[in-house]
């Protein structure tokens, strides 16, 4: 069975040494001092380790079934379940008006890793119930939120968002799912939902639906979409559970990985639901979702190649297997371990400055969202808009490229699902399409988010590195491993889009031909930035005589990796931006 | 179900366009004519779609199974394969004293290429048969290769590798599998053997395993492995088929993909085999198979990619989402289709480029073969054996990569099995482990085949490129497009080899960390002197007026993208590569 250790040191220090949380002017922050975080990461790290992650191939075999109409997790979810709700990890950054803790978002994202790389189709449970618990909190009338979000809260009841309809997935306005007003305020839902995920199970004693549909006359388009809360069953007018609603599951899906979580087709036959939020504002409240969503998919992303990391770094120190082409160096055994190979080594340094760059870059995005949130800074709130497609699309795609590697390092036996190792990277294969395939995060930063507001995000971005660069000038330590490189990439970054400037109005295909390589050349210069702040970090503390000598060392070794070996793609994204949209678009379809 | 159509016409381009097969000074090349190959790809085409394809997926889903001992292959596989039997494809390149063809290697290989994107996992039944039968034409008596051969050409007897133990794979030297000698020629083989792709099933008579192990009191590791010949069914004097030999299968693993495959855990129980070769000198025997296998693998990667593609291609034609940002271009529909997009044009343009250069770069691995083998070119054999790690690495990462591309054209499709993209990639997926995992392909490139022969071949490989440029200097339609940018990309790796021979002296690790970006680097220089040659050879071809003009000039264009939009990767892997050793070995093993 895989291991799984959930890295506290790793995240103490971006939530200490990097972001300096406690010292942050943002409410709630201030309680968030070493010992208190350090408590509740090594809590959630016992619960992933001791309860979790031996579920995760249970999960993955046994996968969930539907027999007459009710679907069934694996062996074990419930029990799981019961602990993780009775240990109020659902409620963490929930508001106490309704049951929650009230903790900073930060600290939620920061205690939900390790249960996320633990198990990821399971946690999906919970992850859908809080987007879910957002949407109303912010859009729900009163009433709504009296009825729903103390259940959610606690995961009592769960929830799902339901967006997608098999013939549209992307372009939501072609939907053909239907609400017929009943009169009362009440609708009919009728119409079919495809990729529910946790669509149904038989672990909370309801599931409250978010459906999208359209009321007949509305707008055409995404325009005339609305929101619905639909819940399975009935909710009496004392709170107590009444009748099924007309809501049935069609089938569950046969899908990669995610065995754990049931991805269910859902049928919605005249069932009962009510307005959230405005008539044909259905996208507006979804997006509450959508964008919380995308960051824990971010999360999903790393924390997936953290877990397969952890278990290639065990086995390249467990396997003997050949020599070190510098001199045998454990000459009294049958071979050395997998771990002297330059090459292995290429590959756990991938994944080692991946991970943890990836990790204080979601941390960073949580921090603005509170800032957002609670401070009511636009800024911030800027940034993470400008931020959350590259933390979806940059961080899914290289945590499964990573989870494939760690595949690699067990040679024959990383294809063997005995090992678990084809799980990592068949369950992180998802996180690249859903909440928006990663081509459409890419459309949203080059289309969008970039120009967003006059362009002030992206520009208030360079400027923060200009400044980071600037202000640490004299140190020499880190001037040419962090500095110099840094300045390369984003120097890059900024040709890359004022090519986008420059050609992209002439025909909007030039930018667009290079959204995706922007968004890679953007993650890599964010986390080329993460790394060059963490590194500075790791020497104040080794300045300051830290105890822990050697975790710092690390950090700045690992940080120096990634600078030099990751950060110089950047040069051939820029190349690949700068041809255009010339060989792109140079076919017919038909050509193909 | 996926669909599948021999790509004929662009196999016919390599063949006859870009190597000029018919004109070759090859002891069989001058049969292979435009209008024999194209009848030979068109019918291994129809069975591919026909008899393969529909079984790609049955495969997956029903997997082999072992009842009673005895290995049950999915529904429809025996039919099959008796079909491509009866129909000659298991003996097209085999010597025809024993039955076989005796058609040219890169005929076998051109016609192989449609079955293995049909149904990769049937596919490998055969693939094992022939480097079995390999082996056994090079190495074996001539009553070895009587009793053996004729059966093995026909498929009747399919054929196995048995290389690996639990506890060794690449480091071959620690294997504890036995052969003690009888006294009467014969040896009582004893041992387990894992992941032995085709160890048992029910589509043959007889199983000829080729099993690697170590005669006692012979040299210590790899000097003293031997190679014997052991059939699971032991074969009388007479040629009947006796008593069962010790062999039987202890389990059959649970794998990410090739399900149709079975891949078996083999005991070996004292039972009797014969050497093949001579003794102590079975990894010089084993070879034979596995520079043959690595091809077939580099075929298996890109062949795989092909298949996916078209899918892919399909897809984005059929499936209506968004609008184009330039104007709809379905303007009756509801929708414009995928393929309107930039974004997903750069996967399917990536895919394209890939296919066509790695199928050309396959086939002019199969061509040198046949030269060094027919002709005794010394030159062509050692070119060969420095590309075959590059085949075997570079196309099987690609294409690996390249499936899963298609898989995020799909969406959220793309991850449900039942539309058959998931299976691409979970197949494609081994192509990267087996016959020797990329990592180590990659060592033996730049730790054995840079040098080899005083690095002489590498230098032809670079006075080739250069040449080429030469010859065409004057050719103004080639030069901006292709030759500037296959100048530049031949620039970077010459400077990776430059960097290697003045820092692998002092420290071999400063070239080991780099090995696997040369490798890469090495695969795009390939790809595009390919496409450099099919660019002209296009331009020449509708110069001299050639009917099928879109045909060229879409070749034109994919070869442009290529060029313009792939080979900018050197530039990144030679960064990486002259960063050296350093920031890659700085962590003692318990940092990590």
């Amino acid at each position: 069975m895989p291991i799984y250790n959930a890295p506290a040191k790793d995240i103490q220090f971006v939530l200490h040494d990097l972001l300096k949380v406690s010292e942050q002017d943002i409410a709630g922050y201030e309680d968030l001092d070493r010992d208190f975080t350090s408590a509740v990461i090594e809590e959630a790290g016992k619960i992933a380790s001791d309860v979790l992650a031996p579920l995760n191939q249970v999960g993955d075999t046994e996968g969930c079934v539907l027999e007459n109409g009710v679907v069934r997790t694996p062996t074990g979810f419930k029990a799981a379940f019961d602990q993780v709700r009775e240990g109020g990890w659902t409620a963490m950054d929930c508001d106490p008006d309704y049951g929650g803790q009230g903790l900073p978002y930060i600290m939620s994202m920061a205690a939900l890793e390790p249960s996320v790389s633990a198990n990821m189709a399971f946690n999906m449970y919970q992850g859908l119930t809080h987007g879910a618990y957002s949407a109303i909190h912010v859009h729900g009338s009163d009433e709504q939120k009296q009825k729903y979000l103390p259940k959610m809260v606690t995961c009592e009841w769960t929830g799902t968002m339901n967006l997608t309809e098999p013939h549209c997935g992307t372009d939501l306005g072609l939907m053909r799912t239907k609400a017929v007003p009943n009169g009362d305020g009440t609708y009919k839902i009728s119409g079919q939902k495809i990729f529910i995920s946790a669509g149904d199970h038989d672990m909370a004693d309801n599931i409250i639906h978010l459906v999208l549909a359209k009321i007949p006359g509305g707008p055409d388009g995404i325009k005339g979409v609305s929101l619905f809360i639909v819940p399975k069953i009935k909710i009496n007018e004392d709170g107590s559970l009444g009748d099924r609603n007309g809501v049935s599951v069609g089938k569950i899906e046969e899908k990669m990985g995610i065995h754990g979580n049931s991805t269910c087709v859902m049928n919605y036959d005249e069932a009962e639901g009510v307005l959230l939020g405005e008539e044909h504002k259905g996208m507006r409240a979804m997006f509450v979702m959508m964008n919380e969503a995308r960051l824990g998919v971010g999360l999903q992303g790393y924390a997936q190649a953290e877990a397969a990391y952890q278990n290639a770094v065990f086995y390249a120190n467990d396997r003997l297997q050949g020599r070190a082409v510098t001199g045998a160096e454990n000459p009294d055994g049958p071979a050395d371990p997998l771990i002297v190979h330059p090459d292995i080594r290429r590959i756990l340094m991938d994944q080692k400055s991946f991970v943890e760059g990836a990790r204080a870059f979601t941390m960073w995005g949580a921090n603005l969202i509170d800032r957002s949130h609670k401070n009511g800074d636009a800024e911030a709130d800027g940034l993470v808009s400008l931020m959350t497609p590259v933390i979806k699309g940059f961080l899914t795609d290289k945590g499964f490229e990573y989870a494939v590697a760690a595949q690699q390092v067990y040679g024959g036996h990383g294809y063997i699902e005995e090992w678990g190792m084809s799980q990592f990277a068949r369950d992180a294969r998802i996180a690249m399409i859903y909440e928006g395939a990663n081509g459409v995060q890419a459309l949203d930063l080059v289309g969008r988010k970039l120009a967003q507001d006059g362009g002030k995000h992206v520009m208030a971005f360079f400027e923060m590195i200009k400044t980071f660069i600037k202000e640490n000038d004299g140190n020499e330590a880190l001037k040419a491993d962090f500095l110099e490189p840094l300045k390369a990439a984003s120097k890059d970054l900024q040709a890359a889009g004022m090519y986008f400037m420059q050609n992209g109005m002439k025909n909007p295909n030039n930018a667009l031909s290079g959204s995706y390589d922007f968004m890679h050349m953007m993650g890599h210069v964010c986390l080329g930035l993460m790394w060059a702040r963490m590194g500075k970090a790791a020497m104040k503390a080794l300045d300051a005589g830290a105890s822990d000598k050697a975790f710092y060392e690390t950090k700045i070794a690992t940080g120096r990796y990634y600078m030099a070996r990751q950060l110089p793609a950047t040069a051939m994204h820029l190349a690949r931006i700068n041809t255009g949209a010339d060989t792109v678009m140079a076919l017919d379809a038909d050509q193909f």
